[in-house]
């Protein structure tokens, strides 16, 4: 059984799997701005901890790093994707707004609706993938 | 009429115009190469025109940038995706081998399928999106 045949079969399984080709998603605004996985990734991990600097510690950056990406998601919209309360004893924590959980599933819906349609193309194209990549450019 | 309904019945319209959201595919290989809209727009140039520096010309790239990007998708798998002639007569000809227009239809098909699909969430963002994006960060 070839792995265009596994990948089609499992394509739930294939989407997370290392082993083969990914695909990547990107939401480009007509303003410049964009939603990539980095920034759905800091959203999920807010909704699911609301702390800023929990959320920046997973993914492997600074508080600082955390709150820029957050505060151009919300200079991106007409609506807040993030509230967040500064100092005291709630000092750090986040709360994604409605709009927030709706951008999120938004692109969540677009990523693995895209994972599944590119199943079979991704599986053909990892048969002729190197296993090391060559110079980064 | 709404936006979600001009972008739902006129998908293929909506895809390149500005006024929408736009979705940006990157496949990601298991070695960690990456074919994104640049390296297919840079393999569709090359497709067409038979040309690296024109293509190059064409993104406002140099040439040294194009070959760079080439080689490195050449050597993202085990077959080569562009061969070209250095040197006399035919000196910066390219070609796209079999594989090359594979992967630039496999890479196509994704990212058409993923905009056909993606048409009403993206819609519904553009509705709530700024004309302005924030800082970039």
């Amino acid at each position: 059984m070839g792995l265009r045949v596994l990948a089609h079969q499992h394509g739930e399984l294939a989407r997370y799997k290392s082993g083969v080709a990914k695909v990547s998603i990107t939401i480009l605004l007509e303003s410049g701005a964009r939603i990539g996985p980095g920034k759905a990734a800091l959203l999920e991990s807010i909704r699911d901890g609301g702390s800023i600097s929990a959320a920046a510690r997973d993914m492997g950056m600074s508080y600082k790093r955390a709150w820029l990406l957050l505060d151009s998601i919300n200079q991106a919209f007409t609506e807040p994707v993030v509230t967040a309360a500064t100092g005291g004893a709630g000092g750090g924590r986040a709360t994604l707004t409605a709009f927030g959980v709706e951008l999120l599933e938004r692109y969540r819906r677009i990523r693995d609706e895209a994972a599944d349609l590119a199943a079979d193309d991704l599986a053909a194209l990892s048969r002729r993938a190197r296993p090391e990549a060559g110079p980064k450019v």
